[in-house]
């Protein structure tokens, strides 16, 4: 009697669960997701044991190696690494010190990507402050030539989100050093781009060309007390050490896995982020969190037995940060393959509490996929609206097709974005996985209805 | 030419902030709040120098005198103590040990309030380990006599918002130790309530009558390996020492503070939080946050000069951790003067990201308020709905008035709640600051329109 009552149930649950009555799936997907740690686990390998992983590093190398051993134990029917070659940028060490008549101290700074190499023994020079490159555009070459250029123009923090606050504020040190260094500055030091008052610096990409002037950015602490010593003493140097290298033709990989569908196997659903962190920086949340959460939607999608009718294809893109070259080489290969990618969608925005999805999509797409939300409202998307998708899909908008950036709350990211605070410690288990469950929810909606 | 032209400029944005367009104030509002450091500096005050501020501690009263400073330097209209007697209760020490043939190790425990006293030399006894209050109360007597139940049932982590998941998890904690004690247990030990698989012992409160049990909540690492043990060794023993002193009659306060309504001064928008925190914690999230939040709405009206049109009253609550004594005179004294609340509104449940208000409201009042939401949904409101008001201003409910509480993010706050962990460097100043921005906006709309 036991046993018939328990097969019924069972038949029941299993005849429910093939209806796909979403909301009820959705919730599936996230009890799993919160229950399960391999998500997390894997970050936490990442941040411990392959910090500062930039593209041309060994720690890039060893956390696709680590990647692709845990999603071949998921038994996906594809895990393999895109090879491909591109030329890289090492750094070695960054250090400054102010000295002055009246004081002397170390200040706090890391190299910006790809900052040049001081000669031997370091730059001793003055320092001009400017606050941001218009006002560096308006001065003379004579008063910036053999200077070092300090950009201290600080963040506006009153905008609510931000991201926006990021795009306003990073013209100094993406386009600053290269400015300076057309009027003859020796090198450029640039105000860390961040919403916290700490000593930390943040790196970043800054555009160089020609000889690469030496760049770096420098904490919020030593910008302000440098900024008060050039008050007391506006012919003070800075000894400046950086320590680079460029590395040519180097051999790297993007990491590929699917899942393929069982009625539509030639159309694609593709999702990833980035394994490639800035070599200061256990890439936590940018973006060790985006490529967690994207290889657990295959862990679910298996462990649940979702049996998707689309392929899944999850990637895990080298080099966002420095040169794009995993995004490129990829897209190139979907030209090459002549595949069908329907969707993409990138996590690349922290791994924060989730709030809503990004698309750039055609109308109709953006209808069918933005009708999605009240399903995942109650795991705290609150929008899916247009707006940016994220670095390493956009190579595939010439496809047409819609590329969706997952968006959590922004207000801790710039504190740790680009430094070595970007640890695993930042991290909140269920943030991450409510992410997970968000993503893996969008990505079965998809799969389902097609688009 | 100059001055006419700044005199021009003043005037146009004085006539354009006196007609009040709402979503302009209200930017005006966030702008102040995301830039000044007043509030966050009060918490890292309270978190560093009054931590553990439970009623009858030397550090609350520390704690009420650093923020009354603090508003008297606001130029408040008033500012003063309410005394009142209330008993109290003291931690002085926990320990535990585990004693077992093969194994002998410490666990990481803290009483829970009011626990009582192990006698002299402590308690050695065996344990029994139970997955809640229901299964303890099926066993017999004898087999529960004389030992120590172990109430290790874990949290259900499946819900989404952690409020729900802690008050279906909480009921071993908040009635177990009375169970035991009824079927002559001589000590508890209560899995913590968390969302973190630390061994932060989580303390609370529970309900004891009669001789108290001496009780504990146990971290969540050590409940597990106790647990372990007890499957080799189910008759090794614990070894358990706490030491807690109840305090007769002892003198306390509330601080209470305002500011003048301009047109109605009679009635009143109250706003608060808790100052008092659980011995164990710096009180940061709990309640440290909705303390400084609140009165830094305070702050705020006076430095932008909003010229309230009602009084609005800042009140930090004490004690609401160990009786809600604090709450309860509060609310008395309002019959006692016969003043006129129209709303109050609480921050309780954590400084972390805004998410929205629920309310405790008459349908008209309900539906006005409820309004306010897309002025304030920029700043993260997502809702205003009906649910439950703060256990502080829970006894004002016989005014009849709306009773608010602010909410926000929850995904974090269960694993901070009641232990060490909930310390200043868990608070963002961003995500503090948009909740005061939340508070702040919905006090500005309710003064303006009324009730």
């Amino acid at each position: 009697m036991k046993r018939l009552f328990i097969f019924l149930l069972t038949a029941f649950s299993l005849s429910a669960f093939s209806q796909n009555t979403d909301s009820l799936v959705l919730r599936k997907i996230f009890g799993n997701a919160i229950t399960n740690y391999e998500a997390y686990n894997n970050l936490g390998y990442l941040c411990s044991n392959t910090p500062g992983r930039l593209m041309g590093s060994e720690n890039s190398i060893k956390a696709l190696k680590y990647l692709k051993t845990y999603l071949e134990g998921l038994n996906c029917d594809t895990v393999y690494l895109q090879e491909y070659k591109a030329d890289a940028w090492k750094h070695n060490s960054s250090r400054a010190k102010l000295v002055s008549t009246g004081e002397n101290y170390g200040l706090s700074i890391t190299a910006l990507g790809p900052s040049g190499s001081t000669p031997e023994g370091g730059i001793t020079a003055e320092v001009i402050e400017v606050n941001g490159i218009q006002e560096l555009k308006q001065m003379k070459r004579e008063d910036v030539e053999g200077k070092i250029v300090f950009f201290n123009r600080p963040v506006n923090p009153t905008f609510i989100n931000t991201f926006p606050m990021y795009g306003d504020a990073v013209d100094q040190r993406a386009r600053g050093p290269q400015a300076a260094a057309e009027m003859g500055a020796v090198a450029a030091l640039v105000r860390s781009v961040t919403t916290l008052n700490d000593d930390n610096p943040h790196t970043g990409n800054t555009h160089l060309s020609g000889r690469r002037l030496p760049a770096a950015g420098i904490g919020i602490v030593s910008a302000d007390r440098l900024s008060n010593s050039l008050k007391k003493d506006k012919n003070l140097k800075v000894e400046l050490n950086i320590d680079t290298e460029e590395l040519n033709d180097i051999t790297t990989y993007n990491l590929i896995a699917e899942i393929k569908g069982t009625e539509k196997p030639d159309e694609v659903i593709l999702l990833g982020g980035h394994i490639d962190s800035w070599f200061n920086a256990p890439g936590a949340h940018d973006d060790g969190a985006g490529v967690v959460q994207t290889a657990d939607v295959i862990r679910i999608f298996k462990q649940l037995n979702l049996k998707n009718k689309r392929t899944i294809r999850f990637v895990a893109f080298m080099d966002e940060e420095y040169s794009q070259s995993g995004s490129k080489v990829y897209a190139s290969s979907i030209d090459t393959l002549k595949e069908k990618i329907i969707f993409a969608l990138e996590s690349d925005a922290g791994g924060f509490a989730p709030e809503g999805f990004t698309m750039r999509a055609k109308k109709e797409h953006f209808e069918q996929i933005s009708g999605f939300q009240p399903l995942l409202s109650p795991y705290g998307i609150t929008y899916i609206r247009k707006g940016g998708a994220g670095v390493d899909i956009y190579p595939l908008k010439r496809f047409g097709i819609p590329l969706v950036e997952f968006r959590t709350s922004s207000q801790r990211y710039f504190d740790l974005h680009h430094s070595a605070n970007d640890s695993f410690d930042k991290v909140n288990f269920r943030e991450l996985q409510l992410g997970t469950t968000c993503i893996t929810g969008l990505v079965y909606l998809v799969d389902k209805n097609g688009l």
